[in-house]
């Protein structure tokens, strides 16, 4: 054994402790694994127990007592949103766009503001241990371009899209694109400089970005259903939120949300769409059909959904699924909370929330989730909805993965002898705080955190 | 100015900047306030604006920056089950009680036991903010005893009770009274015990302890009726949490919970019931009528009640209430984490949580509560519904506080210079965590935190 540098894994071979959930329900718990990771940080081999005569000498070992999981996937996030996050959430929603929102994300017109704000909040996240994020950006090309350069160089799997919001009925004369045609090549142009980007290995990743329908035209809806189809690119959008959204675009399109995306050729694989409350049974099965996902933002919808979101159905039907925080929509940027607001919506969307219904009939009687389906879909399953090769241990697999140290005094876990197998990653998953997350890489590189114990 | 010594402020003058909620709904902002204080730590006068030419010369100024709180009250707190915080969380009521909460209980016969699983637990509420806690113990006299004791040198103002349980038919053999006689007499001691403390100068106090009706026979519960009228000690219990508890009670007693706790003289002042999910209007008026509170446990209630207390409702007619992070039936023990869900549950309660229901019927359309009325119940309300004198800053009222370090980097709060006015409260209600804590008094005393700036 050396002396564990954990700065840069690239190459090494890792023995190591943990957890991951490959697979929806599944928990697979590792002891004095040994992992080995290629030069490019991709995972070789897993190899689940060290044999006793292995030679584990030139490997490194993580320090005594730490736990290593898959790195954590945010499915939803309006990057510019973050100084705001945790303000103004007693406000009607109207109100918090017009009087908050849009104003705040108005100046991101200013690169400085923009490089101040980015910078923290990618700081910020890694620390919590949320490797991967797709963002929501602003209007704005050279603000946005920046943002894919600070994933860049801070290290976060990202994935970034200009805002495109051109319908003058329903966006602000200050906040907006300025034709249809600007917000599609303003897109094309981010599209291009990100995957330009040099040194960018697939870290960094554009996306197109439609605010939500009611803020686009169908012209710059049609554009971006265009430019998807020629670049492949990522898509994200809002879908079916709320009662006023869903009803806003059936008088529009005369139709739902699900099937206008469909319409306008936005309704495809590596697309994945936010919060989803209000769809139907057809508007899910055409997403299953087409491979989209949904950005389940549990914190937010208590705040501006009116719902929770029917996660079990999703689920049963294959619907692919992570966890979003939706800066600032939700009053938390950590995929931690998130994941325990999911399982406690959950419950509550089972059991229902007024005694003074009788039981059968308070609740939706769907079956909850609990904390193993909420770690796949805060690891695995948001890295499947964007099509990324990470979220999990597994040969072919980037290494982008959280070291815990549970013994941390400034932390909030307590470990006890009689907290065994699952229960300690039910305890670690409902207890973990920022001082736990010992370091965090992506592409075997650390990002946060110690790189030496 | 004196250089800041933190550790004891008792007979001081303290310039500081922060906030409190006297009144529900209303919030107080200081800036640079003068508050003093009496050689018990009792405030004798808060002078909200320095006079310019006032003379501060030998007052203690906070240091830029932080922000001054009162401290937090957690009103249901099982001790002994810190053990198993944020564990089998996934399994039924019954279950988690059967194979994980009762033997765990159980094991409090042993008091080196005992010892490290409650001196863990009070450091870590302390770190947390919490000033106040209303603590169910164990059926054992000697590790309650004990666990005052522990209160009492750290200095969390607590409020303990020896739990009752003596019906055989509802309780395991190896976890329950011996009889209702043994139930009252070990209540009695520990009341004697605490209350002979010496330097017990209004921190520590005892508890009459029915674990909840259906764990107590008729005898016990009058027993611990005619304790209550002689001694005049505060009672806690368990009411109407579920369907199974609100159906076995009617069964039993014919009448509803409140309605029990009445006839066996337990329904008075000084008097906290937990959950309280189930309560109809008619409990709560007599609730209200009797001067007792409630212990709402959102973070709980979604695990184990089946339904979201009506916190509007109860707050309308004038019911005590405050927060309950009921360790271990919600996951954690941090009433932060319990005040954030208790907006969000407020908000699915009024808007419901499926959105295949019309909006108009999908929730109770009662109104939420905000970040106002959240911060009022986790100070002031807990503390009105314990009937002591805490939870703002208002001369009479001992000084229990917290100092918020909203730029300790290891946290994670961000203050933007858009967070102004009740904004900035609201920011730090969302995203303090344990790191942004600096230091927590009661008694003016510094019991967690640094003491030296």
């Amino acid at each position: 054994m050396t002396l564990p540098d954990l700065a840069d894994l690239r190459g090494r071979r890792i023995v190591f402790s943990g957890y991951h959930a490959p697979r929806l329900g599944e928990i697979e718990a590792f002891h004095d694994a040994v992992l080995s990771l290629d030069e490019n940080g991709v995972i070789t081999s897993v190899e689940p127990k060290r044999a006793p005569d292995g030679n584990t000498e030139d490997a490194i070992r993580l320090p005594e007592g730490w736990l290593l999981i898959p790195g954590l996937v945010d499915l939803h996030v309006h990057a510019p949103q973050y100084a705001q996050l945790g303000t103004a959430l007693d406000v009607p929603l109207e109100d918090w766009l017009q009087s908050y929102t849009f104003p705040l994300e108005a100046r991101f017109s200013d690169l400085a503001y923009a490089e101040e704000v980015y910078s923290a909040l990618i700081d910020d996240m890694l620390a919590l241990g949320t490797t991967t994020a797709l963002h929501f950006a602003t209007v704005h090309v050279p603000a946005t371009k920046r943002l894919a350069e600070i994933c860049l160089e801070k290290g976060q799997r990202a994935l970034i899209g200009k805002v495109a919001m051109d319908d003058p009925t329903q966006c602000p004369a200050y906040y907006r694109d300025a034709s249809p045609e600007a917000a599609v090549d303003g897109t094309r142009a981010v599209i291009d400089h990100i995957r330009a980007l040099p040194g960018n290995d697939g870290l960094v990743w554009p996306v197109i970005t439609p605010r939500f329908i009611p803020s686009c035209t169908d012209t710059c809806l049609e554009g971006l259903g265009q430019l998807a189809a020629k670049t492949g690119a990522h898509i994200q959008s809002h879908i079916s939120e709320s009662d006023w959204q869903h009803g806003y675009v059936q008088d529009r399109c005369g139709c739902s949300d699900a099937e206008a995306f469909e319409r306008f050729g936005l309704m495809r694989d590596k697309a994945v769409f936010a919060h989803g409350t209000h769809l139907s049974e057809s508007d899910m099965d055409l997403m299953v059909t087409r491979g989209a996902g949904v950005a389940h933002c549990p914190l937010s919808n208590a705040y501006f959904a009116g719902a929770v979101f029917p996660l079990r159905r999703a689920l049963e039907k294959g619907l692919r699924v992570g966890f979003g925080s939706d800066i600032s929509g939700g009053p938390s940027g950590s995929i931690w909370e998130t994941a325990r607001m999911g399982i406690a919506a959950a419950r509550l969307r089972e059991s229902g929330t007024d005694a003074a219904t009788p039981p059968e009939a308070r609740g939706t009687s769907e079956r909850r989730i609990d904390f193993r389906e909420a770690f796949h879909l805060a690891t695995r399953g948001g890295a499947e909805a964007l099509d990324l090769p990470v979220g999990a241990f597994e040969p072919g697999m980037r290494f982008d993965a959280v070291a815990l140290d549970p013994t941390c005094p400034a932390g909030t876990v307590r470990l006890w002898p009689e907290n065994q197998g699952d229960l300690r990653l039910e305890k670690l998953l409902y207890t973990v705080s920022k001082p736990n997350i010992a370091t965090v890489w992506t592409d075997a590189q650390a990002r946060s955190g110690s790189t030496r114990a």
